[in-house]
């Protein structure tokens, strides 16, 4: 496959007129007047390349309650609303919300998401089936034991798959016990497979463990022993100066959620003091019935101008680090060899910039932070075309099955 | 025309297979199975019905320096970047700028915006051609007293035009002497226009205010008699108690712009308190210098969420208000007789909910604040169509154009 004509941005610059040459799964030249490999050539005269993007932090399957229950206090969402409901996912369930999730991926130029929730064996056949990378991870809970049992052969049925990566996810300090805490830590240990975790997402959830343990849940978790570079830690909203540090010194990823942060009351993480001690921050949309997209385009400009707002400061966090948190840091993150270079994975989006937000061209790593609107078209992953031309084979008949599915569960309500 | 089989949301139910019958620059019917006046018939099946949206403020010139400067300090970015490049800033310029900002609004399906800047004959014009409404304000600074002369002629040439309100714009009380915000009044009354300030916006600037007067601005304009239902205040930030109160008390209307106002880092304006208070809050994206796009969907998700956090309440602000900002408010600041309705204006657009960010069917006004990422196929304002099924004619030609001046005016630095 060769990609003809792009745009490329480097060290800044905007290239013109840059030829991608894809061979199986991965790019193998990268440069001026390519020759094709094979039929597949895209004209890509008017499309910016990029690099695939990653989700770090979401709830795919949770993309079916879109909408179902917003504006409302957060206990009584949860209880009322999003708890019942999701007592009645069946399997079928998760596979229209994994579809319409990964539909949605696709759509963002996102090429691999870290995922945790139930059924997971749904939400790593349907992935495979979309064809983009997940880092899946059941949720583990101290109130549901037996949802360790499956972790095990999970990662072993999946650990050789090239898109799928096994991970293990105990959901937080406050859910799970030291003992799942450990086991979770060993289990990722054995299979070199990395750690899935919610941490110090509100202040009621942080104030209370502290009241009980009389340490924070990160000094609780490093007293365990449990911090290390395959940790990665969504949210990480209320953290003490020694928290940070102790990040830092773990090598731990934060996967920042600032839209879901908002959107619940939650708070804002301090980011950019996280990035100023060199803790690897990424970025994501959390589960989209608290966002309510997977629009990963929309949260680095929301990244972005909150920590500026928060800060004081409109130079903090410029569009350069906060596109790092959705490519490179994530990559890092998940070990991911993605980028536009020869030899990397063939993971990569064509957008189309000769749309009025990235007009003029000026800077366009600013746009694609501050203005993008749309204009995503292909999307490529591990060397598969998934999006074309703006087109996802089989789009609408996943719509339908996500309405159908959703109409079930209410009808049952 | 007749627009057929559209979705509809009406009292917050979501209606199918309504037609819409349009004479004239006006709706004529609203119902179903209506017959076609003319051969203009457009198939709406997979489209949802939303009146023309506004956009509140605006310097729609400005649209010509998107990503020329980000991630800078406020004074640096105004002094070494900002104005130095508006001051050689050219009537074709302006030309090119506003164009390419009525295309970015048509595609967001904005059908009236509300404008502060230069050479606002040049950008009546192009407005009109473009085919949107402009509630258009040449700037006032006492800096530049001329520009005082140009406000009666523009308002005479344009008062009687059926898209362009001409309007007066002091532009805040720190730029303008009591003489200029006095005559700015007088000429409100006398022609019956609205008046377009900015209002509160930093910290600094109030403070600054404050220590020199011994009143805030609020107060201030409120001891000349200044302020009243024809005033549509931008940023309302940095508010007292009183303020709001007053603001209430003589029906001001606010113009909020939370991606501005997070991105320059001046602050989270009262939102919630001041709709609370029965002040009438309207919603603006501000320049694309300082957001950087005209994103009206965008900034009601920000608008929405952020207010949720400050306030610590997932409650706030919630979808149906933070829509009417962008709706309903605004046509009664800028006495706008639009809504799907008959007899109103023909001010509409067309959204294909077919799209993953539109499934499940749970609540489309939900979906049109927390979720759309794009899907306004067509455009119509006055009864013109100037988006049909997402081509809005001379696009490409704008695109050249606003490029070809933002490089004039670089390669003259």
């Amino acid at each position: 496959m060769l990609i003809r004509s792009a745009f490329l941005i480097q060290n800044g610059s905007l290239l013109k007129d840059i030829d991608i040459l894809i061979e199986g799964n991965r790019i193998s030249e990268v440069g001026r007047d390519l020759r094709p490999n094979d039929d597949e050539v895209i004209d890509a005269r008017n499309m910016l390349a990029v690099p695939g993007l990653v989700n770090s932090h979401t709830h795919l399957a949770m993309t079916l309650l879109r909408g179902y229950a917003d504006d409302m206090e957060l206990i009584p969402w949860l209880r009322d609303k999003i708890w019942p409901l999701e007592a009645r996912l069946r399997p079928s369930d998760i596979r229209a919300g994994v579809r319409l999730g990964c539909l949605e991926l696709i759509r963002f130029g996102v090429t691999c998401y870290n995922d945790m929730y139930y059924f997971m064996d749904e939400t790593a056949a349907v992935t495979r089936e979309m064809g983009i990378r997940g880092v899946l991870s059941g949720v583990l809970f101290d109130m549901r034991p037996e949802l360790l049992d499956d972790v095990e052969p999970f990662i072993k049925k999946w650990r050789d798959d090239d898109l799928i990566k096994p991970a293990v996810g105990p959901h937080a300090v406050y859910t799970c016990s030291e003992e799942t805490l450990l086991r979770a830590r060993e289990i990722s240990e054995r299979y070199d497979v990395k750690i899935h975790i919610h941490l110090s997402e509100t202040r009621d959830e942080v104030d209370t463990f502290v009241n009980q343990r009389r340490m924070t849940p990160v000094e609780f978790l490093e007293s365990l022993g449990f911090l290390s570079e395959r940790v990665v830690a969504a949210h990480c909203v209320w953290l003490t100066p020694r928290d940070m540090r102790i990040l830092a010194e773990r090598h731990v990823n934060v996967a920042h959620c600032p839209i879901s942060n908002l959107k619940l009351a939650s708070g804002i993480a301090p980011v950019a003091t996280l990035i100023e001690q060199g803790v690897n921050v990424c970025l994501g949309t959390d589960g989209a019935s608290s966002n309510n997209n997977l629009d990963i385009f929309e949260e680095m400009k929301v990244a972005a101008v909150v920590q500026k707002c928060a800060a004081g400061r409109p130079a903090i966090l410029p569009a350069d680090a906060v596109w790092r948190m959705a490519t490179e840091n994530a990559y890092r993150a998940f070990s991911l060899d993605i980028g536009i270079r020869p030899g990397a994975l063939a993971d990569l989006a064509l957008i189309n910039i000769k749309r009025p937000w990235f007009t003029p061209e000026t800077s366009m790593l600013s746009h694609l932070v501050y203005s993008m609107a749309g204009g995503v078209c292909w999307t490529i992953c591990n060397g598969r075309v998934l999006m074309r031309d703006g087109v996802i084979e089989g789009e609408e008949k996943i719509l339908e099955e996500a309405q159908r599915s959703y109409e079930r569960l209410i009808s049952e309500e």
